[in-house]
This record gives C-alpha cells, sequence and structure tokens, in this order.
C-alpha cells in the first residue's frame, strides 16, 4: 500500500476584488466593530460578473499544473468539492476536463461531493483513499474545492467570500494523512441549505447554525479522542498536536470552537488543561450539555482561558479566512494555506488537526502530519508558488456601494442564459480564467487573460458544435 | 488490505405507480412501436406527489437493513448518488441520517456525488476504495443511488423512471471488484444537463447524447482491454466476460452498445469474432471513427452480428430497466438486479463487465467477479429480498392522461414550499417512506406507511424545533 499519502501541493486562487469589512459596517449601518471584531473579519473577497466558480477552479488547477509542472496525463482522478450550483447534473469535474482531454488524458475518474462546505473534505479523503486502494493506478490525484459565498442583504451577508484551492495527492507527501485519527457527526439539520432553487442565496438560521457547528465539534473530537486513546493508549488532550484549523465562516466561531476544544478537555480532566484554566472553567462543570452551548458566561470564560493557546496553535491559520472570508468548500483549505504562509520552516514533524463542517450537516475532525520532502513539494515551495502575501497585496478594493451593485447584477445572472459579460479582464492577473458568454443554451464559454482562449475553444470542439 | 471487497447486499425500490409504454404512445400519437419497438421499453415508473427521492431512498436503506437484519451501528460510511436535486446544498444522505442517528451512530462518512446517472457509480467506487484504505475501521459501507427522471413533453418523455437502489459494501462479497480492469472517459459536453434551475427538466439533445454515450463507450472499452491485456498478457473480448450491463437510459441504446462492443472486437481483430460477424461488419471496416457513429448500415449490421451473443450475454440484465425505464444513477443497478433476479443460481465464477455513463460526461467500464458466499450474502438470498417479481406483480397501472396529470402537479410543487401532500399512502407496501408536507421554510416531513412517523420525529428532533 502507498505511503505517508496526503497532500503534495496547493494552489490557491481567490477573486482580486474585495470590500473592507469596516467599511461595509459603516455602508450597512451596523454598529462599530460588528463585522469586524464581532465576526472577526477584515475583507471579503467576491466574484463579479466574469468570475465564478468554473473559471476560479480553472485557474487554480491550470496555476498548480503550470507551476509544479506536472503533465496533465500524470493526473488519475479529479474530483472537486463545491456546493455552489450552476448546473444540477453536469458536474463541475466536467468544466475542468478541457485541460486534461487537450493533452489525450480522458482516463481520470471522481465527480463533484457535495454537502455544503464539507464537499471538499469529502473529495480530498475520497482521493487519499483512492491512492491507498487496490484501484490505484500510480498516477496523482487532484482536489479541487471551489465557492462563491453570498447571501441576500442583512445579518449573514458580511460572512461570504469567495476563492479556489487545488490540491494535488499522492504518496510520500510532505502533508499526510493519519488516517486512524478520525472521528465524523453526521446528522440531519436545517442549519443552512439550499432550497430555493431560484436564488444564490441560502436560507440560513444563523444561531441554529453555530449550535450545530459546535455540538458537532464536541462530537467529533469525542470521537477522535476515543480513537487516540484505543490506538495510542492515551489521553488526546491539545497539548498533543500543534496546530488546529477549524472551518471557518467567521473568525470569531474559530475562536469559540478552539475554546469549546479546550472545555472539553477540561470536562475529561484531561493534563493538559492549566490551573488558570481549571479555575476558569470550574463553575461550568456541572452544565448540561444544552446549557453550555447557550452559556455566554462560558462562552467568555473558554475564550478567555484558551487565549494563550489559541495564539499559538491556532492563530498562524487565520490570515486568509479573514482577509478573504467564507469560502464555504475551500475554508478548511485557506485555513491551511495560511498555517504554511505563516511556519513553512517550523512545520517539520509537527501534528495539525482539522475540523470540517458543512451545514446539514456533515463534519470530520482529523489528523496531518508533516514531513520534509523535496522540491518541488517541499512546503517552503508550497509556500512561494502560493504566494499568499502577493496575492493579497494586489487586490483592488472596491466601496460597499459597487459591491452591492455587483451582487444586485449577479442576482440577474443567476441561472440565466442568452448574455455576453464585459469580457473586462482588467483587475485578473494573467492567466486568470474568466467567464464571456453564456449562450441561448445555456452553454458557458471561458477565456484565459493573456492565453489562447484555451476553455472556449474546447468547450467548442467537445460539444460537438 | 481487504479482500474480495464488493457487493454484500442489493434492495431495490421503486414506485408501484406505472404508465403502460403502449398506452403512452397511442395517448401521445406516435406512431405504432416508437417507444415499445424504437425505445425498447415496456413501462416507466414515476413519482406521485407522495414519493420522491428521498423517500424512496429511506424506504431502501430501511428495507435493506431490516431484511439483512444489519444494526444500524455497523455502517460506517454512507454514500448517495443522485442527479435530482431537492436542496442545492443539504445532500440526500443526511435525509438518511435519522435512520443512523436513533441508533447512536452519527460516525458515518461520505456524501452525495454529483454527476448525471454517473453519481451511483462513484458512489460506490468510493466506498469500496475506503474499505480497502487505510482509514477503514472495519464497519460496513452503504451506497444509495436514488433518482426521478421526468422530461418535459416531448420525445424524451418516454424515457423517464423512477427507483432507489441500496448496496451493503464489504469484504469477502459475492460480488467483488476486479479493480485493475477499469478504463474511464470523462470530457466536457452538453448532452444532457440541467442548468434551468427552476425546472425539474433537463435540457436534453438526444442524438447528440446518444453519440456521446457510444464514443465513450468506445474509449472506455479500449482503456479497459489495453489495461487487461497489459496485466493478463493476452486479448480481452467479449468471450472473456460472461455476461454485460449497460446504463439504461432506453434499451435500444444498450442493444447499440453491445453491437458497438462486438464492432470493436471486429476492428481489433480479435480472435472471438465469429465468421458471420467478420461477413457482416467486413463492408465497415475501413469508417473513419465519426463515419461509423453516423452509420445506420453499421448500426443493423453488427445488432444482427451480435444478436446471438445479446440474448445470452445482456438480455438477463434488461427486465428492471425495461420495466421501470430509466432511472438514472439506479439504472446500472438496477440491470445488475435484473441479472441477480434472473440468473442468481448460475452466476458463480462468473465475470460481469458494467458500463456506467452519466452525461456531461463520465464513464466508467469496470468489472465484477461472482462468488459464492454463505447466508445471508448470497445471490438466491439477495434475489429473495429484492422479490423483483413481486413487485413488478404488485405495481398500479396509471392512464397515460393520469400520468400527465401527476407531471402537472409535480412541476407546481417542484421547489415549492409550504404545502401538505395527499398524504395517499394506499398505493404503497407497508413499510414505505412518503412526504406529507413541505413547511414555509421548506422543511420535508415524511412518515413510513403501518409504522410510527420516524423521520418526522427524528427530523424535528435533529432540527432543534
Amino acid at each position: 500500500m502507498a505511503k505517508n499519502v496526503g497532500i503534495l501541493a496547493m494552489e490557491i486562487y481567490f477573486p482580486p476584488t474585495f470590500v473592507q469589512q469596516e467599511a461595509l459596517e459603516a455602508h450597512d449601518g451596523a454598529s462599530k466593530g460588528k463585522y469586524t471584531i464581532g465576526l472577526g473579519q477584515d475583507c471579503m473577497a467576491f466574484c463579479t460578473e466574469v468570475e465564478d466558480v468554473i473559471s476560479m477552479s480553472l485557474t487554480a488547477v491550470t496555476s498548480l499544473l503550470e507551476k509544479y509542472k506536472i503533465d496533465p496525463k500524470q493526473i488519475g482522478r479529479l474530483e472537486v468539492g463545491s456546493e455552489t450550483v450552476i448546473d444540477k447534473s453536469k458536474s463541475i469535474k466536467t468544466f475542468l476536463m478541457p485541460i486534461f482531454e487537450e493533452r489525450g488524458n480522458t482516463d481520470i475518474e471522481g465527480v463533484d461531493s457535495t454537502n455544503a462546505c464539507y464537499g471538499g473534505t469529502a473529495a480530498l479523503l475520497n482521493c487519499v483513499n483512492w491512492i491507498e486502494s487496490s484501484s490505484w493506478d500510480g498516477r496523482y490525484g487532484l482536489v479541487v474545492c471551489t465557492d462563491s459565498a453570498v447571501y441576500a442583504e442583512g445579518p449573514a451577508r458580511p460572512t461570504g467570500g469567495a476563492a479556489a484551492i487545488a490540491m494535488l495527492i499522492g504518496p510520500d507527501a510532505p502533508i499526510s494523512f493519519e488516517s486512524k485519527f478520525r472521528g465524523s457527526h453526521m446528522s440531519h439539520a436545517y442549519d443552512f441549505y439550499k432550497p430555493n432553487l431560484t436564488s444564490e442565496y441560502p436560507v440560513v438560521d444563523g444561531k441554529l447554525s453555530q449550535t450545530c457547528y459546535l455540538m458537532a465539534l464536541d462530537s467529533c473530537y469525542k470521537s477522535f479522542c476515543h480513537k487516540y486513546e484505543r490506538l495510542e493508549g492515551k489521553q488526546f488532550s491539545l497539548s498533543d498536536a500543534d496546530y488546529f484549523i477549524f472551518h471557518s465562516p467567521y473568525n470569531k466561531l474559530v475562536q469559540k470552537s478552539f475554546a469549546r476544544l479546550l472545555f472539553n478537555d477540561f470536562l475529561r480532566n484531561a493534563s493538559s488543561v492549566d490551573a488558570i484554566a481549571k479555575e476558569k472553567l470550574g463553575p461550568f462543570s456541572t452544565l448540561t450539555g444544552d446549557e453550555s452551548f447557550q452559556s455566554r458566561e462560558l462562552e467568555k470564560a473558554s475564550q478567555q482561558a484558551s487565549k494563550r493557546l489559541y495564539d499559538t496553535k491556532v492563530q498562524p491559520t487565520t490570515l486568509v479566512p479573514k482577509q478573504v472570508g467564507n469560502t464555504y468548500t475551500a475554508s478548511l483549505y485557506a485555513a491551511f494555506a495560511s498555517l504554511i504562509h505563516n511556519k513553512h520552516s517550523e512545520l517539520t514533524g509537527k501534528r495539525v488537526v482539522l475540523f470540517s463542517y458543512g451545514s446539514g450537516l456533515t463534519a470530520t475532525m482529523f489528523s496531518l502530519r508533516i514531513h520534509e520532502v523535496r522540491h518541488p513539494f517541499s512546503l517552503s515551495n508550497i509556500s512561494t508558488v502560493m504566494n499568499v502575501s502577493g496575492k493579497l497585496e494586489s487586490r483592488h478594493e472596491f466601496t460597499p456601494r459597487k459591491f452591492v451593485e455587483t451582487l444586485k447584477l449577479m442576482e440577474n445572472r443567476y441561472g440565466a442564459k442568452n448574455f455576453v459579460t464585459s469580457k473586462d479582464s482588467s483587475l485578473l492577473s494573467p492567466g486568470t480564467y474568466y467567464l464571456t458568454e453564456v449562450d441561448s443554451m445555456y452553454r458557458r464559454f471561458y477565456a484565459q487573460k493573456d492565453r489562447a482562449c484555451i476553455a472556449c475553444e474546447n468547450g467548442s470542439a467537445t460539444n460537438g458544435h
């Protein structure tokens, strides 16, 4: 069986267009700090009319293949996680196939995985399993997480974002799975869903969603710890991992989540909880589960008690989610990209525990281990290729008014046919794909900035038109 | 690594309501034989207002677990393949979770796999890979294929159908994967897709879809044969498998597909092609690929040349697809269920080659091997539990007029909220789930005939309402 299977390389793409949360607060007439401190967010990226989940994933995949000099023929599996539905039957994966078809490779397994923000994790776990299975043919896997998170006007709107992440999967990876340490929690809930088929916007119950998230976190952590303890013969606590990465709809929930794990450690009497935490959390030890999710005092006390650990084990993972926003399936991996960006030189040997959550609901906590491997798959090269700082710095700020106008236009375009876009690629970096047209049969056409119209030509050719 | 991983058990459910294709022909004013001979179809099942893809899969899963006495705690992975979108974010898998939650099992990986009719195969391959991977925890996997295929009035309408199939996955299976013999063909095409988000009906180009299907079949077969030959050191031909099972939008395409494989064997000069076939196909040996897809004469000649082999290797797989119709993700497995139903006592040691196709497009040809295993997972017991004859015989025929009325009602209900159904379960068998209500928040409620309202109660409980 293949060993140390995991993530060999990563590329991240987010739109160059964003709005400041502070400006949005003022524009929305919200109290000062509601988005920046209340939600813990700095900026929010969004797609303009020339970008969507397909263009973003075309960009991320081609960029990863080019920068790592991976021949498209070397890919044996391609899976996409997304909750942004452009077509209810045709997968986003098939929109990416022209990249491979033009090199004569059509023998690529995998489709799209769907459940809210969890689809990317499902795709990733599937891809890793493939490489460990008897079906593996020796080629690389490729996982793409792509989403555009937009909300109707109201309190949820500042929790949007947009990004695509591509990950190359294979054996002997610098970021490998500790597959036996894994806990999932799956349940039937209506915390966030998209039943209104005519609208891109979800139906969301923010308070319920937060409770579902934290209950799923509790359940996954219990299961994760149980499996760890059974296999390792000792209790698991926060001290047994170097970093914790959370699905990040907004940063405040990440803070609450890590605090919640500390409270879990305290209740389980784990050895790592320090005296100060014991003192702060003591008064809450007799709360029922439900009470503990409702208690503001516990929330406050546990955040205070976990602050120091948070700064070390979580804060380095929060850059992109705070700057780009909630990117749904890409969110967890955008947080992971932040960790690589911030700490790539210090990660060898480290254990990273990740918590993936998708409303509805599906959640998994899993463990990765970092290894030193040779170029081009070294963490320092992954960091260089992703160029997070460069991408963040070269963005273009939109005013809230222009942001709202853009979303209005996109509302009208959602599910529409027979239109051409502005084809304005002036804000995009060279190599970025963008949407040019949706024809009368809803067929979508894309061009690549400063390149030949590859997707476009291929689209035509393979469509038989 | 787990050995002989594959399908341990199956259950099939289709609505008890159907229309005769012969009656539909007359009602539609189509020429006599257009649907029955032209398409090769006998009957078409459809959901009335009390059934949908969720109710059908609830029925199939609970029935499988009960009949095989599988404790819901023994399931470690649950994956759904479907192209019938009820919610764009919340997976069908989460609607099935109450079955497991009420037994205290929420640690179940897997979500929904999406690409047209291929999603079920993607789910199945993912589940098998999980069991062969280091992530496997020793429990069973469960794969559900569920779809309701409906078309706008017009030539595609008689190619509808509806069904759900549940498959239990594990090692030492009576139906195991020969994982190394597998060829996929994935490409960007617009042969059938669902871009109109407000309608349940697809956009479909029947002629293009047939060409895409047959081109994908060619490509998969080439790749399959290549891998077989590399590993086995000898050419593969139709004589090397006992049965061939095809995704079945309508039976005529299955006939054409098998004929096409024979033509492939002939072109590759495979030794198995008999003298009559050589003579009949000789005149077409110089056609280009494109010409060969367009040639009616070749189609006719190859169907004649393959008729005898078709009757032996394909016909036993066609019962349910002809009687129930196109069931999208469930179609291939409904054909497999037909084979088990017809031949369960003669299958030991046999090789079965399957071709899965999903428009858009994604396709895989793969190989299964049948083994004798002990009760309850013996093929004869699988056949008994599925009770295909009993289910077909106890159906209720609708007139075309009543069928059209039902589809009209369903058109209005698609994507709607705030309604109660008739709750008329009189045509349903005991144990069948049915839709009772969609509330003002689009939340869906189901009841089980002659049982307590389990899904309903669970739905409420886990929703926190």
